[in-house]
């Protein structure tokens, strides 16, 4: 294995001005996994209830997500709810269940333990600590997390954070975690933290990693319309790691190239401009890996100047 | 000359969270026309009435601007007021005195009249379409408009533009001029309405450019304060034309490098950048080519993967 995702598997209910889904297939490690596995061989830790769908499973397996980490235990699984705004810029949360996931107690099989990657979807941070704390090996370590573990789990979230290599998180996270409007500032701060790389997600309009010593920013795919954006954002983050997996990327390591992890952005950005083209994880059903390249050729087209 | 700029010459109140000024150099043609001075010699067409400082013209002359197009008239100088919101996105207009600016009728000096390029600032679209008749070489024309021109003098607007090369408006001004929230659609239909380039601003998103053919994103530069977004937009007009008129770009001519369009987006944004960076026209007074060079090639290590 060379990249564990760890998260939530769920069912959603999604409504867009382009429609209404009562249940579908979601969870951000579901999101991960799925546009990881155009990369790299990914494991999912994750709890499922009795009603989990054998055709679900059956898609994330047929995306050769190897699923021996997904537990499945008596109960329902977990289910969420949303509404989008007429600009989908915002949701509102209608509906949340959290069902068997309210017990999740990560546990990794023994064959997750020495993978060199780890993606640790937004959970409780407590919960992400424990997993990165079951990895003997691992050469990048980083996650996501949400306004809720920031203003009510900080000295969690801080101590959990410490240790990461990455972190992901929106323009508006990165701004209450930091208490800096400005995002330059407030990714200064945040370096601080733990993490030696930051990922700030804009939305629609892309995306921007800081390093210490360096930024880069890369602005929003161009979509003709956008079906839902449920899971975009993870779905970043799978081709973010999964593209490093893929590489072999390793900070540590003599001559590493700085842009790669630029790269690494670009194609969690196509990813996640993927995920909106259709409901839920339906666009997984038919995209190919060519599909990828040539978007991020055209990410190259549309920024070369 | 080289460029002819037409548009407002003003006093401005401006109040952000760093603090007020209650009368400073203002005015669409100032910003454009200081802008544009730091790539080729501009002349401006414009009103000011008998308050107009010495001062002020001699801002506008140390930067080789030429001011035989700056009529003076019986009266007070056009004052605009207004505050911002405290995240800078959003200003109120506080007070708008036309004053000399109610009666402005451009009138070119026969040195003008023959100049290649033309940057029509945000004016009555009458008023625009009477100066672009008055210049018999253009090789490019284009300007700005507003939500103002775009609602209640949409006629007069569209035959306007119908002969210009290129638009320079923000989004929400594409979104109400062709009817199409989605930016790719919106910029589709208003290549249909004359002008072969678009470019759409995105404040501190960055800019779109669009043609038939292709587009250009470039990210908005991230600064570490803003002080004063007031006239960024125009700076923004300024370096994008200034550029094209330093470069002697001819849309007509064989083997046009499509990429010089893009690389005006680029000046255009750090002419907007700087012009943030302290109150109104004051970046002006200490603004070197050099810096923009150095800021210009900061955009390609920041962009580049």
């Amino acid at each position: 294995m060379s990249l564990i995702v760890v998260g939530s598997v769920a069912y959603d209910g999604v409504e867009t001005p382009h429609g209404r889904v009562d249940r579908m297939l979601g969870g951000a490690a579901t999101y991960i996994a799925l546009s990881a596995s155009y990369f790299t061989k990914v494991g999912v830790v994750a709890v499922v209830g009795e009603d989990f769908a054998k055709e679900d499973t059956d898609l994330l397996a047929g995306h050769g997500v190897d699923l021996e980490g997904l537990e499945r235990v008596a109960g329902k699984t977990f289910f969420w709810k949303g509404k989008y705004t007429p600009d989908m810029n915002d949701r509102e949360t209608l509906v949340t269940d959290l069902n068997v996931f309210a017990d999740f107690q990560p546990k990794l099989p023994e064959s997750y333990k020495s993978a060199p990657y780890l993606l640790m979807g937004n959970i409780q941070p407590g919960l992400q600590r424990g997993v990165q704390g079951q990895m003997s090996k691992l050469t990048l370590a980083g996650g996501d997390t949400m306004n809720y573990w920031i203003a009510d789990f900080r000295e969690e979230l801080l101590k959990t954070i410490r240790t990461w290599d990455f972190l992901l998180i929106n323009d508006g996270e990165a701004r209450m975690l930091s208490g800096e409007t400005n995002l330059k500032k407030a990714a200064a701060k945040i370096l601080d933290m733990g993490p030696h790389t930051l990922v700030i997600k804009r939305g629609e309009y892309g995306a921007i990693l800081f390093r210490r010593d360096s930024y880069f920013i890369v602005p929003g795919y161009l979509l003709e319309s956008v079906f839902d954006p449920t899971g975009a954002g993870d779905c970043f983050a799978g081709g973010f790691i999964g593209y490093l997996a893929q590489q072999g990327f390793d900070i540590e390591a003599d001559h590493v190239d700085r842009h790669e992890l630029s790269r690494a952005v670009i194609y969690g950005s196509v990813m996640g401009s993927f995920c909106c083209e259709q409901f839920g994880v339906e666009r997984f059903r038919t995209l190919k890996r060519s599909e990828i390249d040539a978007r991020f050729e055209e990410f190259r087209q549309f920024t070369t100047f």
